[in-house]
Protein backbone atom coordinates (compact mmCIF):
# COMPACT_ATOMS: atom_id res chain seq x y z
CA UNK A 1 0.00 0.00 0.00
CA UNK A 2 2.88 2.38 -0.63
CA UNK A 3 5.81 3.70 1.73
CA UNK A 4 5.28 6.29 3.65
CA UNK A 5 5.83 9.45 2.20
CA UNK A 6 6.94 12.44 4.21
CA UNK A 7 5.87 15.79 3.91
CA UNK A 8 3.51 14.07 0.87
CA UNK A 9 1.22 17.03 1.92
CA UNK A 10 3.22 19.66 0.88
CA UNK A 11 4.58 18.34 -1.59
CA UNK A 12 1.54 17.50 -3.21
CA UNK A 13 0.72 21.24 -2.92
CA UNK A 14 3.90 22.01 -4.56
CA UNK A 15 3.13 19.78 -7.47
CA UNK A 16 -0.44 21.00 -7.55
CA UNK A 17 0.51 24.97 -7.80
CA UNK A 18 3.43 24.39 -10.46
CA UNK A 19 0.93 22.38 -12.71
CA UNK A 20 -1.79 25.06 -12.43
CA UNK A 21 0.87 27.95 -13.08
CA UNK A 22 2.53 25.77 -16.10
CA UNK A 23 -0.60 24.74 -17.50
CA UNK A 24 -4.05 25.87 -15.72
CA UNK A 25 -6.14 25.33 -12.89
CA UNK A 26 -8.86 23.83 -15.03
CA UNK A 27 -6.75 21.63 -17.35
CA UNK A 28 -4.69 19.93 -14.07
CA UNK A 29 -6.10 16.74 -12.63
CA UNK A 30 -5.34 14.69 -9.79
CA UNK A 31 -3.25 11.90 -11.28
CA UNK A 32 -1.03 14.70 -12.63
CA UNK A 33 -0.40 16.02 -9.24
CA UNK A 34 0.04 12.85 -8.21
CA UNK A 35 2.45 11.97 -10.66
CA UNK A 36 4.44 15.53 -10.53
CA UNK A 37 4.46 14.78 -6.81
CA UNK A 38 6.00 11.31 -6.85
CA UNK A 39 3.38 9.72 -5.05
CA UNK A 40 0.23 8.14 -5.86
CA UNK A 41 -3.68 9.02 -6.40
CA UNK A 42 -4.69 7.66 -2.54
CA UNK A 43 -1.99 9.30 -1.42
CA UNK A 44 -3.68 12.43 -2.75
CA UNK A 45 -7.03 11.72 -1.49
CA UNK A 46 -6.21 11.05 1.79
CA UNK A 47 -4.45 14.95 2.39
CA UNK A 48 -7.36 16.33 -0.07
CA UNK A 49 -11.49 15.64 -0.87
CA UNK A 50 -10.53 16.79 -4.66
CA UNK A 51 -8.59 19.17 -6.59
CA UNK A 52 -10.42 22.80 -5.24
CA UNK A 53 -9.71 21.48 -1.77
CA UNK A 54 -5.76 22.02 -2.41
CA UNK A 55 -6.73 25.50 -2.93
CA UNK A 56 -9.04 26.22 0.00
CA UNK A 57 -8.18 23.83 2.73
CA UNK A 58 -6.67 26.46 4.35
CA UNK A 59 -9.14 28.09 5.01
CA UNK A 60 -10.75 25.24 7.32
CA UNK A 61 -7.56 25.24 8.99
CA UNK A 62 -7.70 29.28 9.88
CA UNK A 63 -11.36 28.78 10.65
CA UNK A 64 -10.36 25.89 13.34
CA UNK A 65 -7.88 28.21 15.00
CA UNK A 66 -9.24 31.32 15.00
CA UNK A 67 -12.36 29.56 16.58
CA UNK A 68 -10.36 27.94 19.06
CA UNK A 69 -8.65 31.04 20.10
CA UNK A 70 -11.97 32.41 21.07
CA UNK A 71 -13.68 29.36 22.58
CA UNK A 72 -10.55 28.68 24.96
CA UNK A 73 -10.35 32.70 25.87
CA UNK A 74 -12.03 33.89 29.66
CA UNK A 75 -15.47 34.85 29.15
CA UNK A 76 -16.45 38.17 30.02
CA UNK A 77 -14.48 39.91 27.58
CA UNK A 78 -14.89 42.69 25.04
CA UNK A 79 -16.33 41.26 21.64
CA UNK A 80 -13.15 43.08 20.14
CA UNK A 81 -10.76 41.30 22.48
CA UNK A 82 -12.21 37.84 21.49
CA UNK A 83 -11.45 38.80 17.69
CA UNK A 84 -7.81 40.21 18.47
CA UNK A 85 -7.09 36.95 20.12
CA UNK A 86 -8.66 35.31 16.77
CA UNK A 87 -6.41 37.40 14.95
CA UNK A 88 -3.24 36.58 16.99
CA UNK A 89 -4.04 32.86 16.73
CA UNK A 90 -4.25 33.14 12.88
CA UNK A 91 -0.38 33.90 12.82
CA UNK A 92 0.43 30.28 13.40
CA UNK A 93 -1.13 29.36 10.23
CA UNK A 94 0.22 32.35 8.42
CA UNK A 95 3.89 31.89 8.19
CA UNK A 96 6.10 32.71 5.24
CA UNK A 97 6.24 29.19 3.57
CA UNK A 98 2.34 29.43 3.42
CA UNK A 99 2.55 33.56 2.51
CA UNK A 100 4.95 32.59 -0.93
CA UNK A 101 1.52 29.59 -1.28
CA UNK A 102 -0.79 32.48 -0.47
CA UNK A 103 0.27 34.59 -3.47
CA UNK A 104 0.83 31.95 -5.54
CA UNK A 105 -2.99 31.06 -4.42
CA UNK A 106 -3.95 34.63 -5.07
CA UNK A 107 -3.13 34.06 -8.93
CA UNK A 108 -4.99 31.16 -9.39
CA UNK A 109 -8.08 31.97 -7.65
CA UNK A 110 -8.22 35.23 -9.69
CA UNK A 111 -8.63 33.45 -12.68
CA UNK A 112 -11.57 31.33 -11.86
CA UNK A 113 -14.85 32.48 -10.84
CA UNK A 114 -15.71 29.11 -9.55
CA UNK A 115 -12.82 29.20 -6.86
CA UNK A 116 -13.43 32.91 -6.16
CA UNK A 117 -17.06 31.87 -5.24
CA UNK A 118 -16.07 29.19 -3.14
CA UNK A 119 -13.23 31.13 -1.26
CA UNK A 120 -16.27 33.50 -0.68
CA UNK A 121 -19.11 31.19 0.79
CA UNK A 122 -15.86 29.84 3.07
CA UNK A 123 -15.46 33.32 4.01
CA UNK A 124 -19.23 33.35 4.80
CA UNK A 125 -19.22 30.22 6.96
CA UNK A 126 -15.88 31.13 9.10
CA UNK A 127 -18.14 34.58 9.85
CA UNK A 128 -21.29 32.48 11.14
CA UNK A 129 -19.00 30.34 13.23
CA UNK A 130 -17.33 33.28 14.89
CA UNK A 131 -20.22 35.02 15.48
CA UNK A 132 -21.13 31.49 16.95
CA UNK A 133 -18.01 31.44 18.79
CA UNK A 134 -18.74 34.58 20.21
CA UNK A 135 -22.76 34.39 21.49
CA UNK A 136 -20.79 30.97 23.24
CA UNK A 137 -19.18 33.99 25.17
CA UNK A 138 -22.28 35.35 26.19
CA UNK A 139 -21.97 38.41 23.46
CA UNK A 140 -25.36 39.25 22.50
CA UNK A 141 -26.70 38.38 19.01
CA UNK A 142 -26.23 41.58 17.36
CA UNK A 143 -22.88 42.03 18.63
CA UNK A 144 -21.74 38.65 18.00
CA UNK A 145 -22.97 39.01 14.32
CA UNK A 146 -21.38 42.57 13.90
CA UNK A 147 -18.19 41.42 15.20
CA UNK A 148 -17.92 38.75 13.45
CA UNK A 149 -17.79 40.94 10.10
CA UNK A 150 -15.43 43.07 11.57
CA UNK A 151 -13.52 40.44 12.15
CA UNK A 152 -13.78 38.96 8.91
CA UNK A 153 -12.58 42.50 7.51
CA UNK A 154 -9.77 43.08 9.24
CA UNK A 155 -8.76 39.75 8.55
CA UNK A 156 -9.29 40.15 4.93
CA UNK A 157 -7.39 43.91 4.51
CA UNK A 158 -4.22 42.29 6.94
CA UNK A 159 -4.23 39.49 4.31
CA UNK A 160 -4.18 42.02 1.93
CA UNK A 161 -1.63 44.02 3.37
CA UNK A 162 0.30 40.81 4.40
CA UNK A 163 0.86 39.33 0.82
CA UNK A 164 1.81 42.34 -0.43
CA UNK A 165 4.33 43.33 2.54
CA UNK A 166 8.00 42.29 3.34
CA UNK A 167 8.91 38.53 2.93
CA UNK A 168 9.31 37.89 6.46
CA UNK A 169 6.75 40.54 7.61
CA UNK A 170 4.28 39.00 10.25
CA UNK A 171 0.79 38.84 9.39
CA UNK A 172 -0.53 39.36 13.19
CA UNK A 173 0.36 42.98 13.67
CA UNK A 174 -0.94 43.71 10.08
CA UNK A 175 -4.20 42.17 10.90
CA UNK A 176 -4.55 43.94 13.99
CA UNK A 177 -3.62 47.35 12.76
CA UNK A 178 -6.16 46.84 10.74
CA UNK A 179 -8.84 46.17 13.20
CA UNK A 180 -7.34 49.26 15.10
CA UNK A 181 -8.37 51.64 11.89
CA UNK A 182 -11.56 49.67 11.51
CA UNK A 183 -12.35 50.26 15.16
CA UNK A 184 -11.27 53.86 14.34
CA UNK A 185 -14.10 54.04 11.63
CA UNK A 186 -16.36 52.70 13.24
CA UNK A 187 -16.95 55.45 15.71
CA UNK A 188 -17.37 58.08 13.28
CA UNK A 189 -19.12 55.90 10.68
CA UNK B 1 -45.81 33.35 -31.10
CA UNK B 2 -48.06 33.71 -28.13
CA UNK B 3 -50.17 36.53 -26.91
CA UNK B 4 -49.41 39.06 -24.97
CA UNK B 5 -49.29 38.02 -21.61
CA UNK B 6 -50.36 40.62 -19.01
CA UNK B 7 -48.37 40.13 -15.34
CA UNK B 8 -46.65 37.02 -17.28
CA UNK B 9 -43.23 37.82 -14.77
CA UNK B 10 -45.73 37.57 -11.95
CA UNK B 11 -48.03 34.51 -12.71
CA UNK B 12 -44.07 32.73 -13.54
CA UNK B 13 -43.36 33.09 -10.39
CA UNK B 14 -46.62 32.02 -8.33
CA UNK B 15 -46.55 29.17 -10.56
CA UNK B 16 -42.84 27.97 -10.27
CA UNK B 17 -43.29 28.83 -6.04
CA UNK B 18 -46.74 26.19 -6.12
CA UNK B 19 -44.85 23.66 -7.71
CA UNK B 20 -41.36 24.19 -5.63
CA UNK B 21 -43.75 23.37 -2.72
CA UNK B 22 -45.88 20.57 -4.41
CA UNK B 23 -42.82 18.70 -5.71
CA UNK B 24 -39.80 20.31 -4.43
CA UNK B 25 -37.39 22.97 -6.14
CA UNK B 26 -34.97 20.32 -7.94
CA UNK B 27 -37.91 18.47 -9.42
CA UNK B 28 -39.66 21.48 -10.88
CA UNK B 29 -38.48 22.17 -14.61
CA UNK B 30 -39.07 24.95 -16.37
CA UNK B 31 -41.38 23.26 -18.73
CA UNK B 32 -43.89 23.27 -16.05
CA UNK B 33 -43.46 26.55 -14.52
CA UNK B 34 -44.49 27.57 -17.99
CA UNK B 35 -47.26 25.30 -18.31
CA UNK B 36 -48.69 25.79 -14.89
CA UNK B 37 -49.05 29.83 -15.47
CA UNK B 38 -50.21 29.05 -19.13
CA UNK B 39 -47.69 30.42 -20.76
CA UNK B 40 -44.61 29.03 -22.94
CA UNK B 41 -41.11 27.94 -22.40
CA UNK B 42 -40.09 31.19 -24.69
CA UNK B 43 -42.02 33.81 -22.21
CA UNK B 44 -40.37 32.32 -19.40
CA UNK B 45 -36.86 33.00 -20.92
CA UNK B 46 -37.56 36.42 -21.57
CA UNK B 47 -37.80 37.07 -17.49
CA UNK B 48 -35.84 34.67 -16.04
CA UNK B 49 -32.22 33.05 -16.84
CA UNK B 50 -33.23 29.90 -15.45
CA UNK B 51 -35.12 28.34 -12.62
CA UNK B 52 -32.85 29.69 -9.98
CA UNK B 53 -33.30 33.11 -10.99
CA UNK B 54 -37.48 33.20 -10.21
CA UNK B 55 -35.66 32.69 -6.48
CA UNK B 56 -32.89 35.01 -6.66
CA UNK B 57 -33.53 37.91 -9.38
CA UNK B 58 -35.00 40.12 -6.68
CA UNK B 59 -31.53 40.13 -5.20
CA UNK B 60 -30.57 41.97 -8.51
CA UNK B 61 -33.92 44.08 -8.46
CA UNK B 62 -32.89 45.32 -4.42
CA UNK B 63 -28.74 45.59 -5.15
CA UNK B 64 -29.84 48.00 -8.07
CA UNK B 65 -32.19 50.15 -6.33
CA UNK B 66 -29.92 50.42 -2.99
CA UNK B 67 -26.90 51.40 -5.01
CA UNK B 68 -29.18 53.90 -7.16
CA UNK B 69 -29.84 55.78 -3.94
CA UNK B 70 -26.57 55.77 -2.97
CA UNK B 71 -25.14 57.18 -6.47
CA UNK B 72 -28.46 59.86 -6.30
CA UNK B 73 -27.81 61.55 -3.24
CA UNK B 74 -25.75 64.65 -2.19
CA UNK B 75 -22.03 64.15 -2.02
CA UNK B 76 -20.26 64.53 1.36
CA UNK B 77 -22.60 62.55 3.58
CA UNK B 78 -21.33 60.64 6.30
CA UNK B 79 -21.14 56.77 5.35
CA UNK B 80 -23.93 55.93 7.42
CA UNK B 81 -26.50 58.53 5.86
CA UNK B 82 -26.18 57.06 2.06
CA UNK B 83 -26.88 53.83 4.02
CA UNK B 84 -30.01 55.20 5.48
CA UNK B 85 -30.79 56.32 2.04
CA UNK B 86 -30.28 52.60 0.70
CA UNK B 87 -32.11 50.93 3.01
CA UNK B 88 -35.39 53.21 2.78
CA UNK B 89 -34.81 53.12 -1.38
CA UNK B 90 -35.40 49.26 -0.79
CA UNK B 91 -38.71 49.95 0.74
CA UNK B 92 -40.20 49.89 -2.70
CA UNK B 93 -39.24 46.53 -3.65
CA UNK B 94 -39.79 44.93 -0.15
CA UNK B 95 -43.51 45.35 -0.73
CA UNK B 96 -46.64 43.34 1.09
CA UNK B 97 -46.68 40.62 -2.41
CA UNK B 98 -42.99 40.59 -1.99
CA UNK B 99 -43.42 39.50 1.55
CA UNK B 100 -45.30 36.62 0.97
CA UNK B 101 -43.03 35.20 -1.63
CA UNK B 102 -40.03 36.09 0.48
CA UNK B 103 -41.69 33.74 3.08
CA UNK B 104 -41.83 31.09 0.46
CA UNK B 105 -38.95 31.78 -0.78
CA UNK B 106 -37.20 31.45 2.80
CA UNK B 107 -38.69 28.00 3.01
CA UNK B 108 -37.40 26.66 -0.74
CA UNK B 109 -33.74 28.20 -0.12
CA UNK B 110 -33.75 26.66 3.35
CA UNK B 111 -34.15 22.89 1.54
CA UNK B 112 -31.40 23.59 -1.33
CA UNK B 113 -27.60 23.77 -0.07
CA UNK B 114 -27.07 25.54 -3.55
CA UNK B 115 -29.37 28.18 -3.25
CA UNK B 116 -28.15 28.97 0.25
CA UNK B 117 -24.81 29.35 -1.31
CA UNK B 118 -26.47 31.35 -4.38
CA UNK B 119 -27.97 33.67 -1.74
CA UNK B 120 -24.46 34.01 0.02
CA UNK B 121 -22.68 35.34 -3.32
CA UNK B 122 -25.38 37.98 -3.98
CA UNK B 123 -24.69 39.42 -0.42
CA UNK B 124 -21.53 39.41 -1.32
CA UNK B 125 -21.57 40.77 -4.62
CA UNK B 126 -24.34 43.39 -3.49
CA UNK B 127 -21.93 44.45 -0.39
CA UNK B 128 -19.12 45.35 -2.81
CA UNK B 129 -21.53 47.39 -5.01
CA UNK B 130 -22.32 49.18 -2.08
CA UNK B 131 -18.91 49.44 -0.97
CA UNK B 132 -17.75 50.93 -4.30
CA UNK B 133 -20.84 53.22 -4.69
CA UNK B 134 -19.62 54.93 -1.04
CA UNK B 135 -16.33 55.30 -2.37
CA UNK B 136 -17.18 56.95 -5.59
CA UNK B 137 -18.83 59.55 -3.43
CA UNK B 138 -15.74 60.10 -1.67
CA UNK B 139 -16.00 57.72 1.58
CA UNK B 140 -12.03 56.44 2.16
CA UNK B 141 -11.61 53.09 1.08
CA UNK B 142 -12.03 51.61 4.93
CA UNK B 143 -14.64 53.52 5.91
CA UNK B 144 -16.50 52.01 2.62
CA UNK B 145 -15.78 48.42 3.13
CA UNK B 146 -16.95 48.62 6.82
CA UNK B 147 -19.97 50.68 6.03
CA UNK B 148 -21.16 48.21 3.53
CA UNK B 149 -21.18 45.41 5.96
CA UNK B 150 -22.94 47.68 8.27
CA UNK B 151 -25.33 48.10 5.47
CA UNK B 152 -25.45 43.85 4.50
CA UNK B 153 -25.89 43.44 8.31
CA UNK B 154 -29.16 45.79 8.82
CA UNK B 155 -30.87 44.42 5.61
CA UNK B 156 -30.33 41.27 6.85
CA UNK B 157 -31.09 42.02 10.19
CA UNK B 158 -34.18 43.94 8.92
CA UNK B 159 -35.29 41.02 6.58
CA UNK B 160 -35.43 38.88 9.14
CA UNK B 161 -37.87 41.08 11.57
CA UNK B 162 -39.88 41.48 8.41
CA UNK B 163 -40.78 37.96 7.44
CA UNK B 164 -41.78 37.89 10.82
CA UNK B 165 -43.81 40.98 11.63
CA UNK B 166 -46.99 41.71 11.14
CA UNK B 167 -48.04 41.26 7.21
CA UNK B 168 -48.98 44.81 6.67
CA UNK B 169 -45.28 46.46 8.32
CA UNK B 170 -43.21 48.46 5.96
CA UNK B 171 -39.00 46.92 5.54
CA UNK B 172 -37.71 50.29 5.70
CA UNK B 173 -38.62 50.79 9.44
CA UNK B 174 -37.73 47.69 10.57
CA UNK B 175 -33.90 47.95 8.63
CA UNK B 176 -33.71 51.58 9.87
CA UNK B 177 -33.93 50.22 13.70
CA UNK B 178 -31.56 47.52 12.94
CA UNK B 179 -29.11 49.95 11.34
CA UNK B 180 -29.47 51.89 14.64
CA UNK B 181 -29.45 49.23 17.24
CA UNK B 182 -26.44 48.04 15.33
CA UNK B 183 -24.48 51.68 14.87
CA UNK B 184 -24.99 52.02 19.07
CA UNK B 185 -23.55 48.54 19.44
CA UNK B 186 -20.64 49.52 17.43
CA UNK B 187 -19.59 52.02 19.86
CA UNK B 188 -19.16 49.81 22.77
CA UNK B 189 -18.00 46.48 20.41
Amino acid sequence: MGRWAPNSRERLEAAAFDLFEERGYESTTVAQIAERAGLNRATFFRHFADKREVILAGEDVLEGVFVDAISAADPGSEPTEYVRLGLTAADAVMTPPRRTLALRRVAVVAGNEELQERGQLKFAHLTASIAAALREKGVDELSARLAAELALLAFRVGFERWVRAREDDAFAPLALAALDELRERMLRL
